[in-house]
């Protein structure tokens, strides 16, 4: 589609992140069994979880916005997984597995962050309250999934991958 | 290289980090001139510098851990920024392409927030206090670049941008 207003980048980036949510549902299952702590374990599963009501959430958006739910290819995505893949893929220690998924799930957490951030600004200006206000509930829910994993860094990880 | 310990993950990160900022000096002038706002335009010259000082502040910690300054393809860079061309590439309209602008460069900056936050909380483990606050310093300096992007977003482009 031709981008001329900032209605039309609203929503594109609904696109994007209505791709990014789905392929994370596909995806947080085969990383939770690459997970030797069982802290993190249940963080990743506990925000597989959120993640299918943010799908929700974003069928919801679609639904008031009166369009129709798409998911466009999102490059920046797709990156970050091909990195954290290449990466945890090498790891035999799982420790230093542990702290290497923790590190790249935070990275699609700050891009997730940044872009609901982004969604949530633009509504003020393109949609109305309600709209706004999911996208705000989401956005507060990766950012405290952010936080959980730093915290489980801190306390019982990074200490013992540090050889 | 074969990464074993949080010591292998903090050499591989930085030079993640490396790529980052040196393919950014390369990358921000062109997108400064893309910018119709002034006020984005001197922001994104103003971290131009910024980002120079990022790869020096680099440089300086390679140097204090005793490793050669390398650099290493970043595949979330790499999508990242063509997920930006191809969206602020597509745009006539200058504030909505400056709107794009800004949602793309907080999309990086939150990348570096991540990588930059990562780092610093793994120097606390692998490395010492000098690398830690020379993390923290550039960290600082992304998330008020960040901060930044959001002001000018909510006080001049948003608004225009919404047709």
């Amino acid at each position: 589609m031709t981008v001329e207003s900032l209605q039309d980048l609203f929503l594109e980036a609904l696109k994007d992140l209505y791709y990014v949510e789905k392929t994370l549902v596909k995806k947080l299952p085969k990383i939770a069994t690459l997970a030797s702590s069982s802290d993190l374990r249940d963080a990743i599963n506990q925000h597989l979880q959120e993640t299918e009501g943010h799908v929700e959430r974003l069928d919801q958006v679609f639904e008031m916005i009166g369009r129709k739910a798409t998911a466009k290819k999102c490059d920046a995505l797709d990156g970050l997984l091909k990195e954290a893949e290449s990466v945890t893929g090498e790891i035999e220690d799982p420790q230093t597995r542990d702290a290497a998924i923790i590190s790249s799930a935070q990275a699609v957490e700050h891009y997730e962050i940044a872009r609901y951030g982004t969604l949530a600004c633009w509504a003020e200006d393109v949609s109305n309250d309600d709209v706004r206000d999911l996208l705000q509930a989401t956005l507060d829910e990766e950012t405290a999934a952010d936080q959980k994993l730093s915290a489980i860094a801190v306390s019982s990880i990074n200490q013992s991958a540090a050889a």
